[in-house]
């Protein structure tokens, strides 16, 4: 049998993080975690050191029912968290016993069993046909069952804040009705999510002093303060909270464990994690997103790549001298890393702060700094971007270092100067033939070590071609770039400023198994353009490993 | 001169809807908008009906200055909302009246001028550099020359939740210089974002008992509660909010102006927009989405298009029967709707429905609706979106009810059945010469009213020589044509599902000055992606005008 009280946590059992990313989290629309994914999110879970981790519905869903069984056989080791099977109150008119899906929850041999019972009388004589009475004797007998198999439960009171408000007395019936059956912890859940924080804590409140029953709270996010609200509720006396990773789940989603984590520890002072843990927060943020199959969010509170992102060239120098009086909490805690973007705001501060995450001693060459803020401020006026391309910027910088960009045409084109090759031509055919086939090929060519090359090839469009005619033209001069991958490539048009005609904004994605690099290229023509970003993403590579060269 | 106070909103100059979108929100990473970007990015605020719209920082950044002599030459009316510029109060050093970024305030013809002051002792000592005095006479001279002018101030009190936390006579020094300079309003600014609602609100209630002064609320989103905090800012007192569209700003972001118009309409019943007006809150946040050319999120409180999105499964018939019963308010008073996820009947009718717009009788064709249903599904599963595309979902529908679509290849073209031409090949070529230009040539070869036709042109690009081509080739067949233009063009890579090539999808924009429509062209290659939207672009002018002559 699984644990029933977490681990290795400072604050034992007074305190449950319980996460139903498994369970709650899975409604998100496009979420569809397989068995093993589900195995996966577990683990990260644990590591990360919650408390209970709900995993699904045995009996309901064929998938959860096969993750209990997996997990009880042995393939679930977790260190710090009590696993819960989450499953309903029996039906109307049989015996708990008698009900299947009771039966499940036993068979799924969880520990922890979390019920959910309706606690508003609308919905308990709306949408499930019976009355208060009968409601309250499904939750004691359901309870009753499971607490004498030896199972601890929880009991979610599903839109009980909406139940509370139409009709408290029917409401604090269902949550007697749980305690009475043995239930530790009953869980006011805004299910519809419509609560703000103060109406919310004065309800806990109110609740708490009513009953005296350990409370804990869910959140929805439907109105924006799903994370406001659960701390609120902490603040008002809950001491369990459910969350989900990421915020995922139904609707607007549930409260976003991870900000929750981020604000009861840095600002509540309440230890909710296991010791030095939670500088695991960004990463288990990020795999679970991964495991998702969705995008992290750069702009999630403690966590995105954003979060710690500063963007004003005003404040760079300040921000230079005193970093913690710009971030409201030292992002290494968490995991996370201060960033200082790059734009046309920026000043000399900012670079000189890029310059040294690139390695590279600006101090002692303030004109050339001058000469790249110049530079900078020029470009992004003319569509150009830098604030996501890192790896131009740094060729922009260096090619300045390295001595300066002689001529007007390689001023807009940053790479030319470090290029290991240089370009006579290139062109592009796309046909869209008689037969119905489109085809595109291109050729290029370049100098390369004191020889001309020339080298065609075909690819599924026109960009796809010559970044695979620039391979076949350089592998053999460079035979790392067979490792250089195109991992992803984002088109923007803007629209024409001050008379001008609108121009291609480009960012390419590059990687080779160690790092990840993105580059910029702006261009009237697309394919000029992305010919830019291209170029950059393979001078990157090799200016990087000359300048590694050269420090050594 | 702009007006100072918004008009027609219940509410008057009693509370304050501030949005900074342009200004604080153009600080999140990836967004850059042009001049033309922030005139309608300004139009939709005040099509919403907000009260103050903050352009940028006039001086400080050109396009800003560009956008507030454009603005105060006419190109700009605002119904509702004041226009606001933002700067900085004097340095330290100087007079008012000698700071050019002072003057640049002025000269930007704004009559409401919101001005940014430290409120926090170790930003002025460290930062500013300076004493707490000179920068309380820095406050106060600078809104005293500001209304002497004839301006009304606002003061962003920078840093202030954590100024007034270390020390609270500092910050209030600051808002009292404010104060007696002569501004209006001064904001309280959570400018690192670490507030929780509870503590936020407790400081506002005492500052608002110390002062007596009328109180703002600022915003950041690094706890995840910034929504929530500007909620509780308001129970607690202020009567002016900052927020930006979609929550956009630097690091986590800006409390998000949609939730927090939702909450404070239909939770705490204050009317602050216009009468009539909310039902286009989802609009206006998609469209804002649009111009950052950012994806709106789907799981946005209110607004989102998975906000009322319901996994049937277990509680489908209770939804349909009391869907007030799962809904924390009626979706449709914010222009969202509900959905019930996944079900072939949702889609029959949604069509139904989408029919009726475009001036369709479906009802009466209920296999070729099914048909579509059945198409639509399987596009948009391999990447095609017609959310946005109305023009090239109204062409399926004809393309279906003229008759069908018969062979495989015509499926993935869905204009091809109405075009008034047929394609036989087309060919681009795109040459980076050696004298370092690029040119693109595209050539067309069609079959128009039994002739063979070839023709071929430059452009500035592989589409825009296309379009040239196709045009040149057509105009002489039909001379409508002469008067559509391509308005916007949007790519988008989608990366590769379930083991598929990733395929660029391509929106146009078009209008021939009396109506714009939109369609979608998605391809494995950019220019055939393009070729399929172009194509769509025109047939849709050629097939309304045949569905009308038919109808008349």
């Amino acid at each position: 049998m699984f644990r029933t009280v977490p681990a290795d946590t400072p604050l034992g059992d007074a305190f449950h993080l319980y996460d139903t990313t498994l369970r709650d989290g899975a409604q998100r629309e496009g979420i569809s975690y397989s068995v093993t994914d589900k195995l996966t999110v577990a683990r990260q879970l644990d590591s990360l050191g919650v408390g209970f981790i709900e995993g699904g519905w045995p009996g309901a869903l064929p998938k959860d029912t096969e993750f209990f069984a997996r997990a009880a056989d042995g393939e679930l080791e977790l260190r710090h968290a009590a696993l819960v099977a989450f499953g309903s109150t029996r039906r109307a008119g049989m015996t708990a016993a008698e009900d299947p899906q009771v039966r499940a929850l036993l068979d799924s041999r969880a520990s922890v069993i979390t019920l959910v019972a309706k606690s508003d009388r609308r919905h308990i004589e709306r949408a499930l046909r019976t009355d208060v009475a009968e409601n309250c004797a499904m939750v004691r007998d359901t309870v009753s069952l499971l607490v004498a198999e030896g199972r601890r439960v929880f009991v979610d009171a599903e839109h009980f804040f909406d139940g509370y408000a139409a009709d408290p007395d029917c409401a604090l019936r269902v949550l007697e009705a749980a305690v009475l059956g043995g239930a530790d912890v009953v869980v006011l859940c805004d299910t519809n999510g419509g609560s703000l924080p103060t109406g919310l804590a004065e309800t806990v409140t109110e609740v708490s002093a009513r009953t005296g029953f350990r409370l804990g709270i869910h959140c929805q996010d439907d109105t924006g303060c799903a994370v406001a609200n659960t701390i609120a509720a902490v603040q008002a006396g809950v001491t369990h909270v459910q969350c989900t990773a990421n915020g995922y789940g139904e609707r607007a989603g549930n409260a976003d464990l991870f900000p929750v984590i981020g604000n009861l520890v840095t600002k509540l002072d309440m230890p909710v994690l296991p010791e030095g843990r939670l500088v695991d927060l960004t990463r288990v943020s990020h795999a679970l997103a991964e495991i998702a199959n969705l995008a992290p969010d750069p702009h999630q509170a403690y966590v995105g790549a954003s979060a710690f992102a500063h963007k004003a060239g005003l404040h760079a120098s300040a921000i230079k001298v005193d970093p913690e009086l710009y971030n409201h909490m030292e992002p290494g805690d968490v995991g996370n890393g201060m960033r200082v973007l790059v734009t046309e705001m920026a000043g000399r501060a900012s670079l000189e702060l890029k310059g040294r995450e690139f390695g590279l001693d600006l101090a002692a060459r303030p004109e050339a700094v001058g000469r790249v803020v110049r530079r900078v401020k020029e470009l992004e006026a003319g569509g150009w971007s830098f604030e996501a391309a890192d790896a131009s910027l740094e060729l922009l910088l260096r090619a300045e270092l390295a001595g300066g960009l002689e001529t007007a045409a390689e001023e807009s084109d940053s790479a030319a100067a470090l290029r290991p090759f240089t370009l006579e031509s290139y062109r592009v055919v796309l046909d869209h033939r008689s037969d119905g086939e489109v085809v595109a090929e291109a050729t290029v060519r370049l100098h390369v070590e004191g020889e001309r090359v020339i080298a065609t090839a075909e690819g599924t469009g026109p960009v796809n071609a010559l970044d695979a005619a620039l391979r076949a033209a350089l592998t053999r001069y460079l035979p790392w770039l067979a490792e250089v991958r195109l991992l992803d490539y984002k088109v923007r048009i803007l629209s024409g400023e001050h008379g001008t005609d609108a121009v291609t904004r480009v960012l390419v994605d590059s990687g080779d198994g160690v790092d990840k690099w993105t580059t910029v290229g702006v261009h009237g023509n697309i394919v000029e353009a992305s010919w830019l970003a291209l170029c950059d993403a393979l001078v990157h590579r090799a200016a990087r490993q000359e300048a590694d060269s050269v420090r050594a």
